[in-house]
């Protein structure tokens, strides 16, 4: 996307480093997201830059690997955002984890949220994998 | 705990795997989870040895700290699990994650849960670490 | 409580049957719920007693046993409603469930909504029994 | 929809006002949602007009706006009720809020919600607009 | 499906007990999910059978009509696993309950998760019955 | 609270409109907020002050009262943040909602998320007022 649809004030340091770590983490998949906000909420793209990927992804603490399967575990859990689910499985086969870590993360939420949240997360899985 | 409060039918390879990771990962507090359903609900107990413990954290395929980030996350995220959530920031500590490592991914959940249950997961973090 | 605290519009029909039908099934509890709602909100007392009781329980098309099975069933599931879950405990009990019967409903929602969910509602099992 | 497919007893007051609250601030989407229960459940299609609409928005003490207001950004924040979230989003723009008031609501719940809630509301505000 | 595609481990007694419960109460629908699943994470297929099935349904102390009201009630309420709730709402039915039953369970949730949840499983019922 | 406290390099434009954003809105109650994570968590103390206050409460799209109802029914939908319920009631005070107005929200909700929520949210709002 070319960032000149976003507000200049924008380009600050904040937002070029979570450009640049949406797209390594999440990739094009995480560009089209940005996409879609920029006519009907520009602000709202700005700030998913800023603030989870310019601010916290960018957090030296914890390794990104540990981020994404944290997201892929509450995103799961939660089971009513399929989209970013599928956004943050594609992440975090990105960031190194393999598909059967991912798998077992996800099963593991069988555990935390009950079988339905595992098994809808597992075909959001089958979905971004095939 | 006394095993012995326990059903002998479930004294099967599965539930001896559980009990040792239970006691493992989860220590004291979990064998205190144990210990308050032996008289109301024992197979309920036995449940929770064999499918989390016995099944699901016995499994190869991801490291336990990666097991207790995902936990830690997902619990945070759901925001209605307290005594769960104490439970798994110790065992989270008990299987080598630091206290950092933890408040970040608590943090992180301000991104995917709200901002309300990231500060209701750290001050889980605070008793926990107190 | 004297009925009288609340608006007299509001003695119809309806709210007789659902004033009865709440006595019945929610006993001193139920009783205590409307009391504490009749300085803040008279009006949403109202509604407590005329919707879920004057229409909903008062319905001919299900037996009050699986009506209050659902209700522990959700109540548990859902998880951020103990003071509700513990009354409708009671209330099972006032129906005709056992303790056996409402620990097994309980305990299923460990595959629904997770653990921490059963674990969270046999605890309100055991507040309410004791 | 005719009025005639649901019982005759509910033609009262409290009735006729749901009805037409449903009809000025749902408008033809509210119509749709009482048509397709009329056959499996027109009982609620019933309770849907007499207590959401009859006795609840027909109150005075809040403006509509700010009931709308509410409703979106509850809806938002439970991100698992897309229909209605986007009646609702309909609904406030019938009863004068702008669509740019609409996106700040469901922006501002990227803070109670988390970012997924806020997309995924965004995305329903996009749909009823176009 | 064939039962071969699955572990030669897993197919001891609670296992088989698990498969026997599951095709007498899911059905045709319970044995596309563990085929769904067998290519990506054959163990939570074989988990599914063994929990749910193998412990949960198969316990005496509560029959399988009230078991059905609790599930299609938990799930109804969250909201949140449509395909899981259709499952159980012919699996409700397989094992007794009339439709008019199913509809009363599901319009009691609008008291407890509210109106969207209870319509939103209006129209999962309706897409099973038809 | 000494703002001495948090890392120097907030001291932001961002940062200082958040500051005075939470003092006015949330008052006391959002300085204890802050105050409570100062030790633990610095960071999340920050980011409540720039992300939720800087950037967001600040917007000029809709008026503060309006941004105080979506709060305090949001929270009262989810139903798991009684805390920050609680702070967003005395805020929505603090920005010139009335206590009926406050109530009128929270009944509301019975309608989106159950009457559990609704009759918790009312709880609330009664401790605040006290």
């Amino acid at each position: 996307m070319a960032q000149s649809n976003l507000d200049l004030d924008s380009q600050s340091e904040r937002f070029q480093r979570g450009w640049e770590q949406l797209q390594a983490i999440d990739g094009e998949a995480g560009e089209q997201v940005i996409e879609g906000l920029s006519e009907i909420a520009p602000d709202l793209a700005r700030y998913v830059i800023e603030f989870p990927f310019g601010d916290i992804y960018a957090r030296p603490g914890l390794d990104l690997k540990s981020r994404e399967i944290a997201t892929v575990a509450a995103l799961t859990a939660l089971g009513n955002a399929r989209p970013q689910l599928k956004v943050h499985i594609q992440a975090a086969l990105n960031v190194g984890c393999t598909r059967e870590e991912i798998v077992e993360v996800v099963m593991q939420m069988a555990v935390y949220a009950g079988f339905p949240a595992a098994l809808n997360g597992i075909s959001a899985v089958k979905e971004v994998c095939e």
